[in-house]
């Protein structure tokens, strides 16, 4: 069950404060930011998951809660307490996660006056408002879901996202970088530590493989909760079960991810970078992430002008060691270049692939067998009048 | 002595060659771009410069010769060959440098054709056209010169510089990373393995704490080539006559450097980054460069928005570990935040520095004794106008 009210956070009575309540308590895990500088809910929450449960989310934007000090945990504490006093429940068991400017005082007394009617609302039907209500630069709500059956038991898999700009997760956990808030429910029957363990490899593999602006947020949060209400055999080991449950579970986080990549701040192309043949997959992360935050290279996407040599001088800048002279790039279906030489490819047929909405660039280094792939916008006009004015 | 002439490989009949002469041979030293991927004529110039001994610079902007295999190898060659010829030198004591589109055809027969031409014109006067002819998207040209004594020799130091997008230099040599053309030439007498330590430390402390995109090009290049025609005693150790010319050839290198800068393709602002307290050097540094290279916080600059919270949040991206609980950030002479934590600051009082252009933003990481400085530009619409249609 979920709701949305406006308690008067962003202007124009807008939605900025939502709840995630499960009927029964649920197995729960989450990744977090891994910015030095955390936000007080992430510090919370993060507490709260050492014992594997909870029962509710309550989320707010337009506020990050963040460098406040103690009258920002307080303020994180005073959230969830007001939730958990409502619905007659352990505030232990209510995750907190923030969105919005950060070093603003927090007005917690919105937040509790909201509380009550926040609570009175909760609807099976109110998915839509808590993705609209988690909104901040976004421009699309973004939700996605899945069914699947585990043997006889059919298992649901709901969420919903929020993320445009400060998008670079590196969530903790996971070998490598918005504010992106994720929020995911499933009935799903499962064992804590596999729950985690699927959190984590799915985050590795989608949130972690995109970037909007290269800026790590100090708020990122994934949650997800399982109560078991599908009635599977409880999924305690990574067999079969627990196969069909991470697929599921990818193909939900992999939707997200593309979602919150076309709604990039100012975003007006949606680029696929994969790499392939670096040394060891590290490596192709490395030059991917490069050339995912290469200034150069996304002017170049938003002016479609085709200047292939850029992402020939941002892989050369990863910091990975290969030989240049094997160096092969495509754009699309074009290889531009052969063995660290231009092809020699006419400039119109790369123009027109520049023109698309989604651009596919492969590097084929030919030095191992490493692959890695980022998904990224392109840095336009509007991305920089976005950021130039966001706190005002 | 230098000379500039239009070989046809800019529009517009712009100065596009030129050439730096010294009427004996000199001890030489050069720094060049850590890219993987390297332009034709940093090849041949770093093999060439291990005899540390070179004479003459040809230069071009309009084609970086980079990314054409063989093709761009001869076409160094040859450029180095014309002038030599001309100039009745050995070709090996020519070094080559080239700025401007990458993957582009070289067209070799165009700097053959304008050689003659360039030789003939050599003048002790015309540094300043050389300084034009390497231009690219820079605005302003970029000269920078000092006389100084050592006893009773008086040396002087002359350089010029290019350089206004892919500026983040990561030098050989070096800890750490445009096209960036650096040109240096001194009448001072040295012996060749201290005129590569003074430029490596310079390089090292300067050119390399400089951003303005965040992207490494292929091209950079630093030479100095040092003459001994002032005559000084020959500086073979470091004592207090080198000490005298790595102080004078510091404030050349940070001229230039400041002048990139300054010239920054876009840039509206000059913004000086101190970091103060870190773990290490290593560590302030990796935080300068982070925070260097923030969209979000540079789009800030740019908007004259005082959203300080970005600081905070690159701090704790950089990988850097350290306390968020002792961080202390200042804006101008402001304290925003102390101990992690708002410093409540009245939002007038940062707008007004935000409102400057030049812009000093000092972290206190109070975590041990490494400090590092970065100066870096705004990112503005204008840049991204720049860069959306630079090869077209």
């Amino acid at each position: 069950m979920a709701n949305a009210v406006s308690a008067g956070l962003k202007k124009h009575n807008k939605l900025d404060l939502a709840l995630i309540y499960s009927e029964k308590p649920a197995v729960a895990a989450g990744v977090f930011t891994q910015n030095r500088v955390k936000a007080a809910p992430v510090i919370i929450s993060k507490k709260r998951l050492k014992k594997n449960i909870a029962q509710a989310i309550i989320v707010n934007s337009g506020n990050a809660n963040c460098c406040l000090g103690k009258k920002g945990i307080f303020a994180a504490q005073a959230m969830a307490d007001s939730a958990a006093g409502l619905l007659n429940m352990e505030s232990e068991h209510v995750l907190v996660a923030s969105t919005g400017t950060i070093g603003k005082p927090f007005p917690v007394e919105k937040v509790i006056n909201a509380a009550a009617g926040l609570v009175k609302g909760l609807s099976v039907k109110k998915g839509h408002d808590l993705a609209r209500a988690i909104m901040t630069t976004d421009v699309i709500s973004k939700e996605a879901s899945i069914r699947f059956r585990i043997k006889k038991a059919v298992v649901t898999i709901g969420a919903a996202a929020k993320g445009a700009g400060m998008i670079h997760p590196k969530l903790e956990g996971s070998p490598k970088y918005a504010t992106m808030l994720v929020f995911i429910t499933t009935d799903v029957n499962i064992k804590a530590e596999l729950l985690k363990k699927s959190l984590i490899d799915a985050a590795t593999e989608t949130f972690n493989t995109i970037s909007i602006d290269g800026d790590m947020s100090t708020n990122d949060t994934v949650f997800v909760l399982a109560n078991g209400l599908a009635g599977n055999k409880v999924i305690d080991k990574t067999g079969k079960s627990y196969g069909l449950f991470y697929k599921a579970l990818c193909a939900v986080t992999s939707e997200l991810s593309r979602l919150i990549v076309q709604d990039g701040e100012g975003a007006t192309k949606f680029i696929e970078i994969k790499i392939d043949g670096a040394p060891g997959k590290k490596d192709a992360r490395l030059i991917a992430a490069r050339l995912a935050t290469s200034n150069l290279l996304k002017t170049a996407f938003f002016g479609e002008d085709p200047n292939w040599g850029r992402i020939a001088a941002g892989c050369g800048s990863a910091g990975v060691k290969f030989n240049a002279d094997r160096l092969d790039i495509y754009i699309g279906n074009k290889k531009v270049m052969e063995d660290g030489v231009s092809a020699g490819i006419d400039r119109k047929a790369i123009e027109k692939i520049f023109k698309k909405d989604k651009i596919k660039i492969r590097v084929d280094l030919k030095s191992g067998k490493g692959s890695a792939k980022y998904w990224t916008s392109d840095l336009s006009l509007e991305y920089v009048k976005i950021n130039a004015s966001y706190s005002t």
